[in-house]
C-alpha cells in the first residue's frame, strides 16, 4: 500500500481493487413526457425543444409516487438479475443528491422497502449531488477490499421534477425522474476489479449548481415563507459546469488511466454522466475518446441526476456494449462543482 | 483479508485499520438557551424541563446562522489543533442527517468555507443520521487502509432546532444546535487503530424517529401546502427507539469486543451519541460499562443529532479522560433504526 498521490488521491494496487459489478436493474415511473409537450407549452415549433437539450422524452412521477418506490423496483430488479435474495445483501447505500424525506436516511426506506425489517443489514447514504453514484462505488470498493462487506447494494433513485421550475426553458426539459440499482461484490479470482478512481471538487462553483431549499438554510417550518424566493428550485449555470469540467476533466483522465496501467483505446466503454446533450457531445473532444463507445441514454430518459450514471451502466450491460472482462471507464460532473471518473475491469 | 462474519459485518485484520484521530475540533451559535427558558414558556416549575430531559442548556443558531458556519469553524479548530494547513487534507466529508440546502452537498461548501477553491480536494456527504459520524469514521478508514487518503476531515454540523415543534415539550428542549470536526488520517506505526467497527439497521423502525420534510415526498416547491400537516417538524418516539436499542445493542457490543479482541474492563473511554438523558442513564447497565467511564454531554449542550458524537470525542480527549493509545468506544444510534459502535486505540 501506498500513500496517495495527490490532494485528489489515487491508490496503487497492481491488480486493483479485488470488486465485481454483479448485477444492474433500473425503474422508471409510469409516466413518459415527450418533448413535444414541451414545444406545445412554450408555443414553439415541434422539435425545439428536443434539439436544445438533447433530451426526446423523460418519466415523471405523479404527486403520489414516493421515491422509496422505484429504488425498491430497481433494487429487485438487480437482486432477481444477480439471482439473489435481499437477505444476501451485507450493506445497503443509497447514492443520490436529495432523500425522500430528511429523517430517516434514505437506505433504510429502501432496507424497509425491500422487507429487510430484522436484518439488521446496514444502510447509509452517501450524496455528491450527480456524482454519488461514482463516489459510493469506490468508497464500498474499499470496505470491500477490507473485507468488511462482500455484497453492498448501491441505489440511485432520483425525482428532480419535484424541484424544477416549470417555466425555465433549459432546466424544466433537462431532466427525467428515475432509479437505478447495482450490486457490487468481492471478486477475489482477479476476473474483475476497481483498477482506479479519483474524484475532484472545485468548489469555485459551489453556486453553478444549486437548488437553495431542502436543507438547514430553507428549513421546513420556515420554509413556506421562502416559497416565492425562487430557492425551491433547481437552478444550473452551465456554462460555469462547462468552464471548469473542461478545465480539469482531462488531466484527471489521463491520471486515472495511468494509474489503472490502461490506454484510452484499451477502454471498450465509456459510461458518461448523462448531464446534457452539449456535454455529452463535447466529451470526445475534450477526452480525446470514440464517440462510438460513449453510452448515450440522455434522448429516452434525460437527465436522472445521480441515477444516471448506474442506469447507463444497466444499458451498456444489456445492450452488450460492455461486457464481462472488458475495460470500462465511468466519467461523471457535479454539483459541487465535482468531477470523477473510475476504470473498472467489468 | 477474510469475508465479513455476517449481515452487519465485521472485518477482521489483527492490527487493526492503520488510523488516528489527529486532530478534533468544535463550533456553537453564540446564543444560548437555559432550560428555564422552556419552564417558563410552559408554566412548570422551575428545574422540571431539564430533569425530564437531562439538558440544562442548549445552544440555539438564530435565523441568519448558516451551518456552514458552525462547520467550517469547527474544522478550523480541528487544523489549527493539528497544526495543519487547510489544503493538507486528502478529503472532506459532511458526516450528518440535513444539509444546509439541498445542492450541492453540504462538504463542497464546507470546502468553499476553508478557503480551498482550487484545491481540487474530494467533497462529499455521508448520512445515517445520528450515527453520520461513526459511519463516516468507518468507511473512510478503509479508503485511507486502501492508500486512497492520508488524511480526511470529518465535519458534523447541525441545526436541529430549525425543525423542532416549538410545543413538544419532549423534543423541543432536547436538541441543541452545534458542530464537530475530526482529522482522521493514516497511522502506520500501529500505535493508533481501528479495531474494529459494526453498523445494524432494522427498519421496522423506520418511522420511529422522522422527519417527513426536506426530500422528494415534500419537495420545496409544493411544500407550502403541507406547512401545516406537521411534516415540516421531527418526531420522535424514544419507546420505540429504546426497544429497538435494548434487543440489540449488547450483542453488537459483545461482536465488536470480541473482534477487537478487546475485554471492556480495558477500554478507558465509551464515547456514546447523546441521545437523551434516559439513553445515557440505561447504558451502564445495558451494556454492563462503568459509569464513571462514559462521557456525557447532554446537560451542557443537549443532542446534537449527528455532532454529538465526534463533540463528546472532542471533550474526551480535551479532558483528558481519552489519552493518546487508551482504548475507546464509540457508541451510537439513531433514527433508521440504526445502532454502531467502533473501537478504537486511540
Amino acid at each position: 500500500m501506498r500513500h496517495s498521490d495527490s490532494a485528489s488521491g489515487l491508490f496503487s494496487q497492481p491488480q486493483g481493487i479485488p470488486v465485481r459489478i454483479a448485477a444492474t436493474g433500473t425503474s422508471v415511473p409510469p409516466h413518459c413526457v415527450a418533448s413535444e409537450t414541451y414545444d406545445r407549452r412554450w408555443q414553439l415549433r415541434s422539435g425545439t425543444t428536443a434539439a436544445a437539450c438533447g433530451v426526446e422524452q423523460r418519466y415523471q412521477a405523479d404527486a403520489s409516487l414516493q421515491a422509496q418506490h422505484l429504488a425498491t423496483e430497481a433494487a429487485q430488479r438487480a437482486l432477481q438479475s444477480a439471482g439473489l435474495h435481499a437477505s444476501a445483501l451485507d450493506c445497503i447505500v443509497s447514492a443520490g443528491s436529495t432523500p425522500q424525506q430528511a429523517i430517516p436516511c434514505f437506505a433504510a426506506q429502501i432496507q424497509a422497502g425491500l422487507g429487510l425489517q430484522g436484518s439488521g443489514i446496514p444502510a447509509f447514504d452517501m450524496n455528491a449531488t450527480c456524482l454519488s453514484f461514482l463516489v459510493a462505488l469506490e468508497q464500498l470498493s474499499y470496505a470491500i477490499a477490507a473485507g468488511r462487506f462482500r455484497r453492498v447494494l448501491l441505489v440511485s433513485a432520483e425525482l428532480p421534477s419535484r424541484a424544477l421550475n416549470p417555466d425555465c426553458r433549459y432546466t424544466a426539459p433537462l431532466f427525467g425522474d428515475g432509479a437505478a440499482a447495482v450490486i457490487l461484490e468481492r471478486c477475489d479470482d482477479g476476473s474483475s476489479a476497481l483498477l482506479a478512481a479519483a474524484q475532484e471538487t472545485y468548489s469555485e462553483g459551489v453556486d453553478a449548481c444549486h437548488l437553495k431549499a431542502g436543507g438547514s438554510n430553507y428549513f421546513f417550518a420556515g420554509y413556506a415563507r421562502s416559497a416565492t424566493t425562487g430557492a425551491s428550485f433547481f437552478s444550473m449555470d452551465g456554462k460555469a459546469l462547462y468552464k471548469l469540467s473542461a478545465r480539469h476533466l482531462p488531466a484527471l483522465f489521463e491520471r486515472v488511466l495511468q494509474q489503472a496501467g490502461v490506454r484510452r483505446e484499451q477502454i471498450q466503454c465509456y459510461v458518461p454522466h448523462q448531464a446534457s446533450g452539449k456535454a455529452l457531445s463535447i466529451l470526445p473532444r475534450l477526452l480525446d475518446i470514440p464517440p462510438s463507445r460513449i453510452i448515450n441514454i440522455l434522448g429516452s430518459f434525460g437527465n436522472q441526476v445521480a441515477a444516471s450514471m448506474p442506469f447507463a451502466l444497466d444499458a451498456a450491460i444489456n445492450s452488450g456494449k460492455a461486457k464481462r472482462g472488458d475495460l470500462i471507464a465511468l466519467i461523471g460532473t457535479g454539483a459541487g462543482v465535482s468531477m470523477g471518473i473510475a476504470v473498472l475491469r467489468l
